[in-house]
């Protein structure tokens, strides 16, 4: 696209990326923000995403010997008192419920009736309800492992969201386990980062970074927490799923016992593991362009639209025709174990609707006029690339190839958001030069700046956080990648035996 | 069975039918009571089933054309005023967000804190908030028709509450379309009545009988509510799911305005239909014996459950192989579209093992022996027949059949079902007959008796809510399958056109 041309989504990227992100999301109707303080619409498109994430990290689970079920909606206030790390964390920014009716109060408005003896919050995580839950089923280590997980809603208040990454309710789900041993349940919190970053780099095409959150950016209860993280176009940093070594600490508070081979009680070892509505945003953040969002094919709402071109009335039925046989032939394609997605969008509106689809981010659209119905052919358009690519196919070609077509698509997808992280990845040891980094020059936007740094860090919780407050740069994680090697850290010039990753984030 | 054995449920159901029905859940281990109050957990065994009717269900929806969304689970206040009956409906037993934080008060407690300006309720239905939604979406003929699917949890406080049946948190679809005309509305209604009728005969094997609401029965704000009606084995009624056509007003409530193709402003007409876990509380009722439930093999959470006989341990290994193999080569034959799923229990606690899979309902259970192994066959019970009516089959003819076998089942226990209600259906013209019937004898237990009986109606609401008061008898619909008739009300005597079914219910 030359640079006079106009793009579909107005600001672009590099103009206001906050506001670039909001106006793709809108543009693809994926979403939108409800007059519910903080909650979403999550819209057909969107959903229809969602669903292809969910069923095929569902599949991942279950073939780890996972389960599913459902626990309720509501939490005790004394539930939550349990653990005092959670508690701390949770308690801020949580719904409660007070009431349980509604009646007619002054001038006939309703206001709350029924007082609880004990107010209900909405589960902002499960730890503490799944936990009681468990302290009931397990008996004995024949018990165990047990491995669980939820798909549910879950609630934790904001006051200023961002649609997706940062809203009052969101989609999620939260695996829970029990272990008879502590080392069980450290391989599981692994096994578990290790299905997050496949979903992500797999599915997403979101290349992330496996490795541990500092003491500090842990999640509230937990002895460990393990991350993906990915890179943004705007070069900050997304948490794209958690997986929790929980240590003892919720089978204590919940009195999660066993009986042990050697006939002796123990508490358990948990974990728990999540990843939630979030990914949708991270996903655009990665790979839309200033034309809207791009969905990578393995979890596209749909794969292909197909657009009749029907100018005169006489072709329009041979036109059709042509159409829906060609839907029919292409859902009886199986790409990646399901049914190629195929939609029909027999609109006569002009150019505009060719721009619907492009905002959409759908992998690929198919052209079909009277010409390319003499030739036996199909005009096809990809997504990734430019539209003055699109050329005409046969029909029985493309039937052959659509299926590796969409997987390139895919894997150029990831590839060049490979590309951008390492472009924008870093090694720095000067303390000066890190500090620059991080700082917008003149000519730099506020919004876009500096990107992934590898510098030593000491360990020191009081390092990390002097440079949280002067460059509100965090610890995203310890990496796993890394080699040991010395250094000195970044901030205090002490000692350090291995590199942190260091960026602005979500 | 013979009458001396002991049944694995304890009670039976003629000795105490809503005491086994809590039992055999909880033998089942499908769900149970949470300690948060009205509010169950849904264990494995019973979330798998609702997944299995969740898939199903979902793709005959897509097949009409509808798409899945997702709204917030909050709904303000003022929402729910929009539609007078509608509040009046729903106000009495909803959950009230008050606050959005805890603190700390006296004694170091938590206490809510950070009020909220206008309460909101937790969704307990969501056609206020789609509504809303749906005003914003539509502006012209040409988005119609809307057809949107939610599946969420929704909370209706309840004070006595019922496994599945009647539970202050529950999981559910609810369906929300709107239509440029009355009659696409109503067609609209019917054709998503005809996908409960479906789900319900052809997945759970359970007999309904189609029809619509009377005015006092009917879903709040709706004009005309259609339902399938199924008997239990008390012989009461269950609504397992029901289809509104809400006319306009729902669309005055939200303002969903559209312009039409003569480009008039119109309001939309609008329909919703849902369905619950409440159905896996009517199966439970309608194929349940005193051994547990039965599951329906096109939901079943699992098909076949492999039970290894390991009694020496030389043998174990030859026998576990011989197990994988079969597991394995079965879960390569498709059911209706799925694989097959096959669990292994290879526990060594004697008959308890096949005990716990006959209370589960599991419809194949697969003994496999040394002896088993030497012929290359396996040793095969089905749940709906008597355990002596097991028998040898060669594997070969096992991996050939196991489909037609799991059929057969689902067509016996919907036989069963379909036999059981037409036994208990009764046409009754004199009204004391009619109370007779639905007196319990001195030989009879309050829990059950009675049946449907299918009586003329004049279709006053007095003679209804009389009967009602009197019998604690309901009319469950006015069936579409009843040709007209003369005859006269069962009440007043008036004239009447029509029998409906009257019937104590759930």
């Amino acid at each position: 696209m030359s640079k006079q041309e106009q793009t579909a989504i107005s600001p672009t990227r590099t103009e206001n990326y906050p506001e670039w992100y909001q106006q793709v999301i809108r543009a693809s109707e994926m979403a939108e923000l409800s007059p519910v303080r903080g909650c979403m619409v999550i819209k057909p498109w969107g959903y229809g995403l969602w669903e292809n994430i969910q069923r095929q990290l569902d599949d991942m689970f279950k073939a780890t010997g996972v389960k599913n079920a459902y626990f309720p909606l509501f939490i005790p206030i004394s539930f939550l008192e349990k653990e005092a790390e959670h508690v701390e964390g949770f308690a801020k920014e949580c719904a409660v419920v007070t009431h349980h009716k509604l009646e007619k109060g002054e001038g006939g408005r309703l206001v709350p009736a029924g007082r609880l003896n004990e107010p209900l919050i909405v589960r902002p995580t499960s730890e503490t309800i799944i936990g009681d839950a468990f302290s009931k089923w397990i008996r004995s280590y024949r018990d165990l492992p047990m491995l669980i997980n939820q798909w549910a809603n879950v609630v934790r208040w904001e006051m200023r969201t961002r649609i997706f990454l940062r809203t009052s309710e969101f989609l999620w789900q939260e695996g829970h386990t029990v272990h008879a041993t502590k080392q069980e349940a450290i391989d599981r919190t692994f096994m578990m980062l290790e299905v997050y970053r496949k979903m992500a780099e797999e599915l997403l095409a979101i290349p992330v970074i496996t490795g541990e959150k500092t003491e500090s950016e842990k999640f509230p209860g937990a002895e460990v927490t393990t991350c993906i993280e990915a890179m943004m176009q705007d070069k900050k940093a997304l948490q794209a799923g958690t997986s929790h070594f929980l240590g003892q600490n919720f089978a204590r508070a919940s009195g999660i016992r066993f009986q042990s081979a050697e006939e002796k009680e123990e508490f358990g070892w948990t974990t728990s593991w999540g990843a939630s509505t979030r990914l949708i945003g991270g996903l655009v953040m990665t790979h839309g362009d200033d034309n809207g969002i791009i969905l990578p094919p393995r979890v596209a709402t749909a794969h292909i639209v197909l657009l009749p071109i029907l100018k005169k009335a006489k072709e329009t039925e041979s036109v059709m025709t042509y159409t829906q046989d060609l839907a029919d032939r292409l859902r009886q394609i199986h790409y990646h174990g399901a049914p190629l997605r195929v939609e029909i969008d027999a609109r006569n509106i002009g150019g505009t609707r060719n721009w619907d689809w492009i905002k959409k981010g759908i992998p690929l659209r198919v052209e079909i006029g009277p010409k390319d119905i003499a030739s036996n052919a199909v005009f096809l358009a990809r997504r990734d690339m430019d539209r003055k690519q699109s050329r005409s196919v046969t029909k029985d070609r493309f039937f052959e190839e659509v299926t590796d077509i969409l997987d390139d698509i895919q894997k150029k997808l990831f590839e060049r958001a490979l590309t951008f992280r390492e472009e924008n990845t870093h090694y720095i040891d000067a303390a000066d030069a890190f500090d620059a980094f991080f700082t917008p020059k003149n000519s730099e936007k506020q919004e876009i700046h500096g990107g992934f740094v590898r510098a030593h860090w000491c360990g020191g919780r009081d390092c990390e956080e002097a440079i949280k407050n002067r460059l509100n740069v965090t610890i995203r994680c310890i990496p796993f990648d890394g080699e040991e090697e010395a250094g000195t850290c970044i901030e205090c010039a002490k000692a350090s035996r291995k590199r942190v990753v260091f960026a602005k984030a979500y």
